[in-house]
């Protein structure tokens, strides 16, 4: 991590500031490995500071050692205290960057008060600009939650057409995936089946029953030493109808297409236009009501965001999700969604959920 | 719902203001029983307005509906077109009040682009000192959750000594309150096992057996319809040692003199200190380490908080856990927590698992 560090230090000076103090605690846990609920970095090139409060100070103590971080911890005991030593550090500089779209207008007085004579200038970025390239141990723990993930929906979708709940079926993932070793799901995993229900993109399960005929919705990510996957597939229970097959080939097209869309330098609106294109050509592109996709790491919606409006350029070491879907009241809904990662030709699918049919049970091969 | 939003409309006058833009989450649903992940609702004596985006417009409408809000539900298709909503519905108004506390300094920055000419006032837990008042149905669905909890540590307690690991024993927990009708778990379950683990008062599940002779802390609760619930109990696997029950029944009597001084009226640094006293008078008032309570609802940690440094003052339908314990390394901890709502004689105990003992299984009655 000592190496994710000076890449963020490395930034500094562009941002104009002499020190970043970080508050965002998804920054404070990628750059220190302190995973605890409280905690601020004050970071320069002269060295490191972790801030936390008197529950965390072992914790931190412990988890800085195992990352190989080289950083002083403080540790205050009421919350009075902590923001006084982080005053102390920052008064070293003359000009400290605060991470503006993290810090409240509330907080933001507080720093002012504890740090008078201090510049306090606002930055956006600076640490996730660095946070959304993964290095091989992030991929590592991503690859193993998709790897979770696609052996939980093997083992749950043969039982879509037994007369269990959604919410039975997201029992049972969410089980499965814990047996299988996550530390938990990567979200609130999304059950959504029939007219109504699937035809909503973030539907929470329901007692409502898979019945034969209706679409269902499925998606599911594992957490993995606070690494998330995210992955959806779309059903057919039962025999599916020629429209829902047309559908389902339809969404299946577009995500190819955007798919082959990823590659480093790709705009990200290009892939989003390359997804919604192949939809409104059929002419349901108003079914398609959002973006293609986001990065995925510490956290399950992070940069870069693919949709229509804002501008991103892709990098090596992106991953992204890839995800078109159609919903429309009285039809239902269907998605399918991958995670890559940015490669330097192109991208690398990491789920692995067959995804050519919308039938549960593949039809025997003879 | 109608009757929150004029408990709060009745505050604006004593706030300097003539409407509130609440942009906290939790507020919204608490106000308007809107879930979704994007919303702000700008509250006024002569109307309501809830403004979200285009994923949320059906559901929003929905929501309002079953909850009897009247309101205005506006749609915008984009963030900007969001903002832009906000900012109109806002310059009907001289001056707005803000959620200090909650609205990031970019955030502030673009209301401030939105809405010329309205003079932005930061406000300070307006919504929220009505909201830690539970009425009659919030009150039901915690207690729903609670008893949930309850039956699921019952179904486990009897399993602590079979050789589980501490993930073993919260898979286990989470699966049967989601067989038990919750959402989910309320929080991040905790089992905490041995002298080392079970020393860390917010210790993450790991794959270590519960062995004989060490004490194990399971702080469980479940989620119904976005309300928590909070407890902790503390037992040793096998046979407990004289110094592992002696401070056992130090714990209990901490917590039973914390149960005592909560009513309407007392200091919330009363109820802490009435806890604190006990395992201060035993010569181990530093294995106390942090607070005695917080308050629970649509949040698991929400107002008000009971510990050394926050004033405040209990009321009739605050709803607060009551949670001392002793952690220290090599021994291990103990922690015992009820969650308990405020009434106009005392508070009754809405967590119901027994606590008299911390053997899993109570020696059998003869």
């Amino acid at each position: 991590m000592t190496d994710r560090i000076s890449r963020v230090c490395a930034r500094l000076a562009d941002a104009g500031i002499d020190a970043l103090l970080v508050s965002n605690l998804v920054n404070v846990r990628w750059l220190t490995g302190f995973s605890g609920s409280n905690g601020w970095v004050v970071l320069a090139p002269d060295g490191v500071a972790l801030v936390t409060d008197g529950r965390y100070g072992v914790q931190a103590e412990r988890q800085l050692a195992d990352a190989g971080v080289q950083a002083d911890v403080l540790v205050g005991l009421s919350g009075g205290e902590v923001m006084e030593l982080i005053g102390r550090r920052c008064a070293n500089y003359a000009r400290i960057g605060f991470e503006s779209a993290h810090v409240t207008v509330a907080s933001y007085q507080q720093y002012v008060e504890a740090m008078p004579g201090v510049a306090l200038v606002p930055v956006i970025g600076v640490v996730e600009s660095e946070r959304r390239t993964k290095d091989p141990v992030e991929i590592d723990r991503i690859e193993r939650a998709c790897a979770i993930a696609d052996r939980a929906l093997a083992d749950v979708v043969p039982l879509l057409g037994t007369g269990l709940t959604e919410a039975q079926v997201r029992n049972l993932l969410d089980q499965r995936m814990r047996e299988f070793g996550a530390d938990g799901p990567s979200y609130d995993t999304i059950v959504a089946t029939g007219p109504v229900h699937a035809a909503l993109p973030h539907h929470a399960p329901t007692h409502t029953l898979l019945e034969p005929g209706h679409t269902v919705i499925i998606d599911v990510g594992a957490l993995v030493d606070g690494y998330h996957s995210d992955m959806t597939r779309s059903f057919v229970v039962g025999e599916p109808g020629a429209r829902q097959l047309e559908m389902y080939e339809l969404v299946l097209a577009s995500q190819l297409a955007g798919l082959a869309a990823v590659r480093p330098g790709a705009s990200t609106i290009d892939v989003d236009r390359a997804c919604r294109r192949v939809i409104s050509d059929a002419g349901v592109g108003d079914w398609f009501s959002h973006g293609t996709g986001h990065g995925v790491g510490l956290l399950i919606h992070e940069d870069p965001f693919l949709n229509r409006v804002t501008p991103g350029i892709l990098q090596v070491g992106d991953v992204v999700t890839v995800e078109p879907g159609v919903y429309h009241e009285g039809f239902g809904g269907i998605r399918v969604e991958d995670l890559v990662v940015v490669t330097s030709d192109g991208c690398r699918v990491l789920t692995s959920s067959p995804k050519d049919s919308p039938c549960p049970q593949s039809p025997p091969t003879t």
